[in-house]
């Protein structure tokens, strides 16, 4: 297992941790030279963050500070409820697909979708295990495009508090059954991202970590589960300050060879968004050194 | 599958759903004297409202009411930190076994714990498979107590969002592998309590249900899950009001045999917790008969 603790090589930002400082938001521009005068080495760009600041200024600044991508947030929200919706969806990933291509990151991480509609209060139907299919055939002829470009897929696996509304792979035994049927061969086009804060509960989450193997775990991400907890969305914590065996999960995935960085991904409407996104960079980079 | 849309001999009321209303607790034998009055067969107490009414008045209620008790809410807690802590776990959960034998229970229902300390906002350590293992004696040792009383003990998968702080048996297949270890012979000691809250979400749904089969189903519990959630404890919908296909649900758990009663157990601090208790029952009556 490698050693975090005497400097953050290993850590990468996901850019959503600081997008909204105090109210404001914070231009990502200005956070990828916050993040590079900290001797932050990666970065997890989400894409309205990088629609806002063009895509090709954000790879240009990204080649200019030599940041590796370690994901691009997000493709998928593959469920529909029209054939209009179907091929939106279909559309809408492949330029998620490019702007990642474009931007030389190591994965797109892929949030699936609830039934349709449900993000918005508006739940199509109740068809859990039809959004499902949905979900599938939609990663199958996603793949293709990905093959095509060089780009591996990376299905997150979110909590089950989110399967109504935001991701309805609930676990890491569901996405990897889904990444078996797709690529029975293990060719490393699709596997999934490991969010400690998604998995952290599972009764299997070694066994499916192992069964992952090096060529499905493509991402690792890192936060807290907070006791309480006061929001399904918006209370993440900062490693180190709640439950999650954090350090644990880490020997877990490099115990399958997993080598790439831990990106921290933090969504705290009351803590962490309301201060200085500075200090909350130096918070993450001592956390990463001492608690993960 | 049994018809419920001509009346509800198969509602019973989970006392939770009416404990307090508009800021004031609604006293137990008032309760009781409410589903009497609209034909409800069944009822589902908790501990803490038996304990206030006395044990021996609320037998009596339950008697003179003919009441059936689809369950008791709730035995288990079973993480400690401490001997001292271990042996009172134990004497209480013997405590409560008694109580459910006294008012004639179905089975006592087991809400397994999380971290210790964790409910409290301060958590013993971060080790849940630890907590899980302390689950597993426990519930075995509780389980000897049980069958010389002839009580089932029915663990109750929490949902995932529950696993720091309230129960780390989280999915039905976890609870089944904890069945099987203690009951190979499935005798009917022991089983499982499904509350479409918990589970309907899982992709092994049909799958655990159907492996649980009759001898392991030994309550059903209904409310929906609404979207958006606001809160992780207190904001579950009423029948109907969610994304939870119960109709579903109920045709899988009957398809095994199946044949109690469906219980509704709603906490909702906003919404039907601030409405007359009369009106609460009403509409559960109604919504059993329509939604589920």
């Amino acid at each position: 297992m490698r050693d975090f603790t005497a400097d953050h090589r290993w850590l990468s930002i996901n850019t959503a941790t600081v997008r909204k400082q105090r109210g404001q938001d914070w231009p990502l521009l200005q956070i990828l030279d916050a993040c590079a005068a900290r001797g932050i080495r990666a970065v997890s760009p989400w894409r309205d963050q990088v629609h806002a600041a063009g895509l090709a200024a954000t790879a240009r600044a990204v080649k200019s500070h030599g940041f590796e991508l370690s994901g691009y947030c997000r493709g998928g929200m593959f469920t529909y409820s029209s054939d209009a919706g179907r091929q939106a969806v279909r559309d809408d990933n492949r330029r998620a697909l490019d702007e990642a291509c474009e931007l030389g990151a190591a994965c797109l991480v892929l949030v699936v979708g609830g039934l349709p509609g449900a993000l918005a209060g508006r739940p199509a139907h109740k068809d859990l295990a039809a959004a499902r299919a949905q979900v599938a055939e939609s990663v199958a002829a996603l793949l293709t495009d990905a093959r095509e470009r060089g780009m591996p897929l990376a299905i997150e696996p979110l909590h089950p508090m989110y399967a109504a509304d935001r991701a309805c792979i609930n676990t890491l035994e569901q996405a990897l059954d889904l990444c078996d049927a797709l690529d029975p061969g293990r060719s490393g086009a699709i596997g999934v991202a490991v969010d400690a804060y998604h998995v952290w509960w599972d009764p299997k989450l070694a066994q499916q970590i192992a069964r992952a193997g090096r060529e499905r775990l493509l991402a690792l991400h890192v936060c807290d589960w907070l006791v309480p907890t006061t929001d399904l969305l918006e209370d993440r914590g900062m490693m180190g300050d709640g439950v999650i065996d954090l350090r644990g999960l880490r020997a877990l995935v490099e115990a399958q060879g997993y080598a790439g960085y831990s990106e921290v991904e933090i969504f705290s409407a009351k803590n962490w968004w309301q201060r200085d996104g500075g200090e909350v960079l130096d918070t993450c980079i001592q956390r990463h050194r001492d608690c993960v």
